[in-house]
């Protein structure tokens, strides 16, 4: 992408009217755009961001079995009535249409999944069975003042799982744990993510969220250094040691929630009366778990815990671009080597603008791409070289264009 | 994927609370689940569709420049307020957040985008630029019994274009015109799509339908078959004849309002103050245009168009899998065909279960995959033979295997 035909623009001054780090740099940076509090359009270079999330996201789900669906964001109230949620969930929207009902904007969707599952499965022979969804919630929230990190309006994955008995319930939810650290992983935070215990409810021991650790975290979490694993606020304070090996000294930090997994039991499936066929002929409520986890608020999280005081240092499995090419005044040159990088399938973003040197050099550290490649006079003088510096590295190397396209090559 | 492991199930049952073909068929053959009136869950099958038909309108929007972003659902009102649409707007969902605040569920996005263009377009030398999305649509609609071709929630398909001079507004509309018969010839409607003409408002002579004639549709046009264009109804009242020849004679037939291109001219930008710098220096209102289509109507309206009494036919570009693979008890040699079709990157859905073969001819033909391949005792009798029939032929054919893998190659 040429940045002089680049809709966005990265901007100087930091927005008054955000308080968190990841939206300040997100708006100043052009990935995103604010409408209102917890609203925000996630411009060309977010959306490029996101759908990379996204991606790693799907593989994920579909590698342990997850169907992919849409469900949509408009429930009727019947649905949340049934499962008694309609007065009690916290901060869902509610609405009237012009056809004299109400509705609710889906804030999570085991209300609209569970009659569905009930629509088509029917016996024990078709468990397991998962479905998921990457979509739009909407959360009626008092406060929004965490950028990405807690939207009104947010996009979830979420996976949903059918089990005939608790004993299956229990083996896939290990399975889905692992399948969400691989993404952690793939994302870039898995050193600072910790499977985190929470209270289970009514129906199961524990629950598990997947924290990761970062200073603009609204929650509080209890790091058991040993194990390799924490406990939520809530459950420290009925129960204040590690759940595995019982140790008290528990190293306190702040976090951002990126997922959690929930063992529902029978909670849904009794509700609305979803029961299947068993292998003796009687019938028995499915098994459930459910399973979260907010691309944007990774998205939000990635920054808050990859960056320094110049900019985001995006880590290349979400890259907008892999590559940040600048030319300073050599557009011959700069244009062959763009045209070279995108023959080879890389992904380019290419200062081709009539701007300073210092804007450029300042831009290309804020968007944050892993691998900046100047092109000027200095270093074309010396051998027709090119200098390539990572984002996150200080040292930078002069190099020939061949060694460049060897080096980004796919 | 293995029909024994989808989540879906084909139902004998039409639905009784649908009028519409398309969402009869749609729900009976597991594409779609119907929520509650004009909101439904896209099923596995129906979303493999559906982003099929997504990536044909994203490169096409690609390709005539624009530039994809996500904008949010959520609208503070006073974006709606800002440019008088609030009170006037029909079918505008609103809204009241905890924050006392009040909003609306984006039914379009003209009062979104505007503002975010100000904030970063400055000069008429960054023109032309456009922006497209696609993303999920609210209308308070007080009917919703088309099924997919009017939704209460829906996906929507908005570009938005932004010109230094109404020249160049016109010159891209064509662009545009060109561009969405491109879409509908790649999505199987050119033969029955019409440009239509229709009311421009108060700041341009025309707009622009492009209108797919079916029985289901619920607009009417006049198409003259000279010019191989149409007039809307509302248009007609005005002046009942051709734009193009002033011929009277027109043809009536019912369509559905796949898309929409409009000329805004400058009533948003004037609206929120929307000017850049001219090449003289003075400051000048950007020149809009908005450019629509509904990706789940044309879901609904392909499913009107392609049919049989037997169920949908697919066009190969959207066919959920090209291949519907069949075995007749025959499991050892239909899981090597299976395998050999995946390795080759065929899209397959494949009939393990078992059940009649009679059930999976009817099952098949209503699902529509393009390609039916049957591997049973009497086709393999026949020098190791399967049988393969096109969805949109009569006649079937004996082949071999091998000859199988090369007609099916990408």
């Amino acid at each position: 992408m040429r940045q002089s035909k680049f809709f966005t623009k990265v901007s100087r001054d930091i927005p008054k009217d955000e308080e968190s780090y990841n939206a300040q740099v997100l708006i100043r940076a052009g990935f995103v755009d604010k409408v209102g509090a917890g609203i925000y359009t996630l411009l060309p270079l977010g959306l490029r961001v996101l759908q990379k999330i996204n991606q790693i996201i799907r593989e994920e789900m579909v590698a342990i079995g997850g169907q992919e669906l849409q469900m949509p964001a408009l429930h009727p109230k019947e649905v949340w009535q049934a499962t008694g949620r309609w007065e009690g969930f916290d901060a869902l929207f509610k609405l009237k249409g012009s056809d004299n009902r109400e509705y609710a904007l889906g804030a999570t969707h085991e209300e609209v999944v569970t009659p569905l599952a009930k629509r088509h499965v029917f016996s024990y022979k078709e468990l397991p069975t998962q479905v998921f969804q990457i979509q739009t919630k909407f959360r009626n929230e008092k406060r929004a003042k965490a950028g990405l990190i807690r939207g009104r309006e947010f996009l979830m994955k979420d996976l949903y799982s059918f089990h005939a008995d608790e004993a299956d319930l229990n083996k896939y939810y290990k399975t889905a744990q692992k399948a969400y650290f691989k993404i952690f992983e793939r994302c870039g935070l898995l050193d600072v993510t910790y499977l985190t215990f929470a209270s289970g409810g009514a129906f199961s021991k524990f629950s598990h969220e997947f924290q990761t650790v970062t200073s603009a975290g609204e929650d509080t979490i209890y790091i058991c250094d040993d194990c390799q694993i924490a406990v939520n606020q809530e459950l420290i304070e009925e129960h204040p040691h590690c759940p595995n090996c019982e140790k008290t000294e528990l190293r306190q930090e702040k976090a951002v929630e990126v997922g959690n997994i929930f063992k529902l039991r029978t909670r849904f499936s009794d509700a609305v009366d979803f029961a299947v066929k068993t292998a003796e002929g009687d019938m028995k409520p499915v098994e459930m778990g459910c399973y979260g986890i907010g691309p944007t608020r990774v998205l939000g999280t990635i920054v808050e815990v990859h960056h320094d005081d110049r900019g985001i240092i995006w880590p290349e499995t979400v890259a907008p671009y892999q590559v940040h090419l600048l030319s300073l005044k050599q557009e011959k040159v700069a244009e062959e080597i763009y045209e070279a990088l995108l023959d080879r399938g890389v992904e380019v973003l290419y200062d081709d603008r009539d701007i300073s040197a210092g804007e450029k050099f300042a831009e290309a550290d804020l968007i944050g791409c892993p691998l900046r490649v100047v092109v000027s006079e200095k270093t074309l003088a010396q051998g027709n070289k090119v200098e390539v510096k990572k984002r996150n590295k200080q040292e930078s190397e002069l190099v020939t264009i061949s060694r460049l396209l060897e080096m980004v090559k796919k």
